[in-house]
């Protein structure tokens, strides 16, 4: 064994150096850049676009009270104690039933699995199914945690471009030439880029898949949070045999309780990712579980919804109108259906991290778009988020990025 | 890629086969032996040892309830938006304090990580020192979902022999002489055995590891529940560069919310965990945080861990007169000081796996010793749970076992 390296810390404590014992995995994981930003733009004066946070009024605080009443006079030990690992029967049927009424799905309790949160699904699935150099593809750009899971099984990401229409379908039979375990996909007001598949793009995935033995994800977290047009139907869930779709009720309920499933059809798959966790933690939050399934049995799912839906398309608006008012011509931005996020595209050659400082300056904030690919840098695009902050604040902040925009 | 695999499941749907998608890390990991014993012993009828499920004693269900209404109305949407990953900082202090004034120990809040449950503290620490094949020291026995968690990530185990005194510290520089990343131990009341660590063996171990680098873990979440003799000091935390202390609030406040601590004053290792916990689930649920630390600064744990302690001892000194009384000579048990386990040793040669299916037939269920070792079948080991029965149903239980054991 090696001997121990101390150093002088700075508080004067000798902290012994970790390097030579760290896993290649954690190695390759990617550290952790939002967070950094986020720290930058905790000013409250910063108007930020940064963060991923629903609005507060999607918390339906006053009910989730009553319900903490209910279930602990109801349920009494039961709501604290050791549970199973795959979550609360009545919850998974609960969630099976609402997926089956809206998708004609056929699920039952047997295909749900309460994660915690969608995030530890990602990392359950990467476990189950990854060993290091498989493949994986994702979205370009993709969800940057998803890559921080991910890369803790040291894949080789395949990235497939998306465009307003949805994924190219030529990069995508490209990529599938590789040894590929599975394909992430983010088909509804997709973090970062707010765009949505189209329903010829999902049909021509299908085409590409069913045949396939890959697994496909399907990550929902806003499915329900669509304020223009129409549900298109999933690319896989129902009809592909190796079928993943991630579900949560951090954007309808709650975040913080960390309460997210996984639904598929393919119990064998699903027995896998169980074990693992099992392994990871055990059994989600039981408490949480059963808070939420007593809100959602006494109250009117939907109807909280419309309200979520309602302000975050109004936010959407300001955000479009702020920006058709005070960007400048070269800067092309999405126009999302749904959702929390959009995306912001600079005219060529022009780094959005180098101009985070000079919008920390003018206190706005917003995340460059580097985090959001695979080893690329100084990229020309950046993610901001409407859903956090009022329409009067929204437009300011966009009127401040339209004079850093104008510099360039 | 390969063609999908598809055979009739028993509904009549086409369910598609996994194997060839499977990660070698999933493959690695023992199958929950012990959920599956715990669906055989749930008949209500049935006189189960073989959970290992606190006393609803130890929930406060009507103080949490008022901690409840209170951090709603105080801390409102805070406690059910997003959080940090390191977690609440208010709860991080708590600890630190708690430590600092119980062990002489010098912890801030930097010190401290919240986890969703122990549990997920193994998973992480084997993400992030762990590659295939790296050596891991275990117990023999040891807890069984450390085993699980460690697994997922292909390590070669060394387990090292534990006796009444403690670890076998011959057998221990032996292993040594292995590339060993990490030394998983649980020196008080341990699981499965609830044998405690002597002072003398404490020392001797930290002598052997204090110039070596490699981390020390100690999982300690019965440490709070000793019903006879004094604490004894930690063997590395405070005073080993690498040492990792778990603590878990399942064990004298809830087990279904799932919140439990790392500390480690070696910021560095606890900066990299906490890049794989953002990797795996974000943050541990905040309501959660909240609401135990509100909880924690509103009442006396000491006092409530007291009644807590008093119950554990009864029940204990109930089963073990019980064993004394029915017990056929020849069967051996420990006698713990604490905590919430003993472990039966059945004359050489005797499968308590074999006697599993009688016990139950007789309505009385353990667990066998198999899933606490590394590749060991039919041991004649066995492990008993005492908190979670009266006194009455535990000698009843024991009698019904020791009907069986006289017949062997």
């Amino acid at each position: 064994m090696f001997r121990t390296v101390l150093t002088l810390s700075p508080f004067g404590l000798f902290l012994a150096s970790v390097e030579r014992l760290l896993s290649k995995g954690i190695q390759a994981t990617p550290p952790s850049f939002i967070r950094g930003i986020l720290k930058a733009a905790s000013d409250p004066e910063i108007i930020s676009f940064a963060g991923g946070l629903p609005n507060p009024i999607s918390f339906p605080q006053e009910e989730l009270l009553e319900s903490m009443e209910r279930i602990v006079k109801v349920y009494g030990s039961s709501v604290f104690q050791y549970s199973i690992t795959a979550g609360l029967p009545e919850l998974r049927q609960y969630i099976a039933n609402r997926y089956n009424r809206r998708f004609g799905l056929h699920l039952t309790t047997d295909n749900i699995l309460i994660t915690t949160g969608s995030q530890q699904a990602l990392d359950l699935i990467a476990k189950v199914l990854l060993d290091a150099r498989d493949g994986v593809i994702v979205e370009k750009p993709t969800y940057l945690a998803a890559i921080q899971a991910f890369s803790l099984q040291q894949p080789v990401f395949y990235p497939v471009e998306l465009s307003e229409d949805g994924l190219n379908t030529e990069q995508l039979e490209k990529a599938l030439d590789h040894n590929v375990k599975f394909m992430y996909t983010i088909p509804d007001f997709q973090n970062p880029t707010g765009l949505t598949y189209s329903a010829q793009n999902r049909k021509r995935i299908y085409e590409i898949l069913k045949d396939r033995e890959i697994v496909l994800i399907e990550d929902d977290p806003y499915g329900e949070l669509r304020f223009d047009g129409e549900h298109l139907p999933y690319i896989g869930a129902g009809r592909l045999p190796y079928s993943i779709l991630l579900g949560t009720f951090s954007k309808t309920v709650t975040p913080g309780m960390r309460t997210g499933f996984i639904i598929s059809e393919n119990t064998e798959l699903l027995k896998h990712i169980s074990i693992a966790k099992e392994a990871s933690d055990l059994h989600t939050n039981i408490f949480s579980q059963y808070l939420i399934w007593d809100y959602l049995t006494h109250h009117d799912l939907d109807a909280h919804i419309a309200k979520i839906k309602a302000l975050y398309q109004k936010q959407a608006q300001a955000m479009m109108d702020a920006m058709d008012a005070y960007f400048p011509e070269g800067v092309q931005y999405t126009r999302p259906h749904g959702g929390m996020f959009l995306w912001v595209t600079l005219p060529e050659g022009i780094s959005a991290m180098s101009l985070f400082p000079k919008a920390l300056e003018k206190k706005v904030a917003f995340v460059p778009g580097d985090p959001f690919y695979i080893d690329m840098q100084n990229v020309n695009t950046m993610r901001l988020n409407y859903t956090n902050a009022d329409c009067e604040t929204i437009r300011e902040g966009i009127r401040r990025l339209g004079e850093i925009l104008k510099e360039i």
